[in-house]
């Protein structure tokens, strides 16, 4: 019995990160968005997992999701009970393999969760330097493209010239595309999980409206100046209530059932309203409503693997079809696979490792490609 | 021509409606809710097109749906612009067909447009005769089944002891069916058209609560009681533009584009606000959420027809054949007939007159049914 214990423990810690992790804070004491606005100091919270080869030429780049942070692998303390949120793909032997590429998170501009000390982002709870006050809602209006390029200074600084691959989930999808398409020689391959093809659709633009809406109708957002006076919970409770909602699907809804659904939503929207920063929720909902490099699709050089999830009701599979398709009409080898399951478009996290198979054998250069 | 041009006349007015049609009142002077409520001078409006046979068994009733009236046919006066919003399928030699059909529409409680001198429904907005104040949110909450049974007493007013059939879209669907299950002996035919199937699924009860919450973070609100203040039109218009975006589909969305889909969900929101009223679409709301007919399902007597339609986001097309199936399986009837389309739920009342000639099949007796 001893033996059998020690045994799993030891197939177990295989899998595993070696070390704990840290975020790590990237510099810049100016940045210029696409829009032209000046953001003075600008600070970027990082984690990376595995080692950079003297070719520098082992490097992935991970972008976030929506309501996440850099924190995409293993833990920052023995005692967290929560790992990363794709540690069951990141790590020595699992598709994202520690052993072979060096990984690079990022996070994004107005990133939601900037009180959470393992979030280190710019946006508009961030002080204002010149006025040494939050920004609220004068922070500038940034776009996937400007977290895209703040990513670019990250790796510039690590001298690397090419990223191996770009990957993300949702939002994190947009942004790995919207690499492909602003540094196309600097993207190998692109992971594009959960996310919505070559542009955000309008049925989604629309509803990033609906989502942070209820944020604004509360009084206490006080047109985003509320950093020094109560926060608008009841706004931000609903917001991540309809976000959540949204994540999900029939089928989940039915498991949970007709008497429970609404109280499991408004747990769930309560429990994350007390660590997210409703004017990020703003500033994060305008920023993916810019994602659409349809017009320079053409300009993309990388072999793109599309992990759209079944139940997906916030970017339908048809979507990463569509744009797998255009690729492939354009001569670029883009490929599909659909995470089945009936957790919406949350199963781009939860099930992620049914895709890892498919994931290594595209890491590989061995993926069948525009086979629909 | 001009030859020409009568023929087209006699063409067209064949399929109208022979005369204006006219908003009629039943009254109760006191109902008892489902959940043993008294609710005191109760008012319903309703239209009849076509005439009662002497048997008394020709007679079809149409519910509305969730923003709707009883106007489903004609117009009330030649300067209308608007026909009611099935006109497409009622009048004399369409599917119901008012040569040979009696038919009655019906008015739910707490309908939205209470200020419309062609809505005649009892609510929240209705004067409390016991204290001569609107009742706001101390009007008794209402079921669908409690909507039913208010038709049946007007039904019964007819001296009607069976219905030909019951026909409805998405909420009025939901009634057709809870007609079903709550009078097996009275319904012979059950049209359920962008319905849910025999309850809401958990996934919509809580898109119903999306829907009303922004309301009630407009301080306008004021907890329901706004009627002789300024009425909550900001958290209104919000409500109503989250009803129209989950109303529609990503294809129609992309239609009208990324540039103008805000614009355009906005302009539609504004112009229903001027007319609906807030504790009203909250009381809708609550009403639809109680559809459950799952466990009373072995009781239907009636045949059912199912029309879905195919890009509707809020009771995908799955629901009524999921439904349909469990009618067959428990020894009923039941078929289904998905509208083809692109405008998401709305198809139920756009692209109705695509599913005619199923209609009017099935109402001839003439369906193949339980064949999936």
């Amino acid at each position: 019995m001893k033996l059998f214990l020690v045994l799993i423990f030891v197939a177990t810690s295989a899998f595993a990160l070696d070390e704990l992790v840290k975020v790590q804070e990237f510099k810049l004491d100016s940045f210029t968005t696409v829009r032209g606005k000046s953001i003075k100091q600008v600070r970027m919270g990082y984690e990376t997992y595995g080692t950079l080869n003297e070719e520098k030429s082992n490097a992935i780049l991970i972008a976030h999701y929506f309501t996440g942070n850099g924190h995409a692998a293993g833990k920052y303390t023995d005692a967290d009970k929560a790992l990363g949120y794709w540690d069951a793909i990141i790590g020595p032997g699992k598709a994202l393999d520690t052993n072979k590429y060096f990984i690079v998170t990022s996070t994004m501009f107005g990133s939601l969760t900037p009180t959470d000390p393992n979030t280190i982002t710019t946006g508009p709870a961030s002080m204002n330097p010149a006025t040494k006050k939050p920004y609220g809602m004068s922070f500038p209006e940034v776009t996937v493209r400007d977290s895209v390029n703040l990513q670019k200074a990250l790796v510039d600084s690590f001298g690397i010239k090419k990223l191996f691959a770009v990957a993300g989930a949702s939002g994190g999808a947009a942004q790995a595309v919207d690499w492909s398409a602003a540094h196309p020689e600097m993207v190998g391959k692109v992971i594009a999980v959960i996310g919505p093809g070559l542009s955000l659709p309008a049925y989604t633009v629309a509803l990033l409206d609906v989502w942070s809406a209820p944020i604004m109708l509360d009084p206490k957002w006080n047109k985003g100046n509320y950093y020094n006076k109560k926060a608008p919970i009841e706004g931000l409770t609903e917001s991540l209530k309809v976000l959540t909602h949204s994540s999900l699907s029939f089928d989940w809804a039915t498991d949970v059932g007709r008497d429970k659904i609404q109280a499991t939503l408004t747990e769930r929207a309560k429990a994350r309203a007390a660590v997210i920063d409703a004017n990020s929720l703003i500033y994060m909902a305008r920023a993916v409503q810019t994602f659409d490099v349809e017009k320079e699709a053409g300009s993309i050089k990388a072999d793109v693997l599309f992990v759209p999830a079944s139940s997906d009701l916030i970017f339908p599979p048809e979507l990463s079809v569509k744009a797998a398709k255009k690729l492939c009409d354009g001569g670029k080898k883009a490929g599909v696979y659909v995470i089945q399951g009936k957790g919406g478009h949350l199963d781009g996290i939860a099930k992620i490792s049914d895709a890892a198979p498919v994931m290594t054998d595209f890491l590989n250069g061995k993926m069948k490609s525009c086979k629909f």
